[in-house]
């Protein structure tokens, strides 16, 4: 079967051709590099069945997306839908530090977070969405070269470093967005 | 009653006598401008116990603190506590700005929004603290010149104008600074 990934994020799009790979699905990616359409949704789910929709839209054929982000516990999800834009841009490091620098006076105790992804798939059949959490922390600074976005300031539950230090297989096996997928594998297999 | 009032905020200050003032309370506040306690709570009111407690200890006289911010519904309540770094630091303008970037995919429908003033007492007879909330929603772009932090881009409910946009003492009879004074007020006639 032939799906098409709504993105603009080569990161994003291998690490998701990386992840259903070692599922085994039966899937070919491709990347649908459309023009992208405003996300003036409030929720993950609302801005990725905004993308898919327009990915199906464009293409006529199987089309899904995702939108994920950090959720902080003490600023009530934020970043969340925002993650990318955090700094009024989309670089990376700029976001990083903000948050880093927004939360100077949180103790470890209450740097609670998780990483959101929420994918949404379009086709003749209808919507369907999965989403995959990964729990952990914001650490007190970056570390790790792994990965991109908040990787290294999240320091994923049961580990001592961030998500930037694990090799990316071991991310891979454990990340919201490898939790998505797997829920997405078993509904492709399943319809 | 001399009542202690921890603060660095000169506006603050300035808002808060004029608004005492204005209720008749017969209190004379004076302005505790201590060694800033670290702000590590999770919410207005444990940082405002902080300050209040840090100044009731410095001073051993009745002392109160305000932690205050802007709440926006789709941020899941955030900036919130971090109103004031919002955006590393603690200039109005550039806190704002990065707010209004944050939100320029999210239409007028999705950007209710609220100030949130909590007040907390500390004096010899425990501990009191009141909460105001002044709902509205964020402008798309700032507006006027009074006032200060957020309230050029918070337009106020029932209003079509923002919070900077209105005379101070409109604002003082409506603001969530406003309702949390008026509540302490009555406490301190009360007790």
């Amino acid at each position: 079967m032939q799906l098409y990934f709504a993105t603009g994020n080569q990161h994003k799009a291998q690490e998701v051709e990386a992840i259903l790979r070692a599922r085994g699905a039966d899937v070919e990616i491709l990347m649908h590099k459309g023009e992208e359409p405003v996300e003036s949704g409030s929720t993950f789910l609302e801005n990725a069945l905004i993308k898919a929709r327009a990915a199906f839209a464009a293409t006529g054929a199987p089309s899904f997306a995702d939108d994920s982000g950090i959720a902080v516990e003490v600023m009530g999800g934020a970043p969340g839908i925002f993650s990318a834009i955090w700094s009024g841009g989309r670089d990376d490091k700029t976001n990083r530090d903000l948050l880093l620098a927004q939360l100077i006076d949180i103790p470890e105790e209450n740097r609670a977070a998780a990483f959101v992804c929420t994918m949404a798939l379009v086709d003749d059949a209808g919507e369907v969405s999965v989403t995959g959490v990964w729990p952990g922390k914001i650490a007190t600074q970056a570390s790790g070269e792994h990965g991109f976005g908040y990787d290294p300031i999240f320091i994923p539950q049961g580990f001592s470093v961030t998500a930037a230090e694990l090799e990316p297989e071991v991310k891979n096996s454990f990340s919201h967005r490898a939790m998505a997928l797997q829920q997405l594998a078993s509904l492709l297999t399943s319809r």
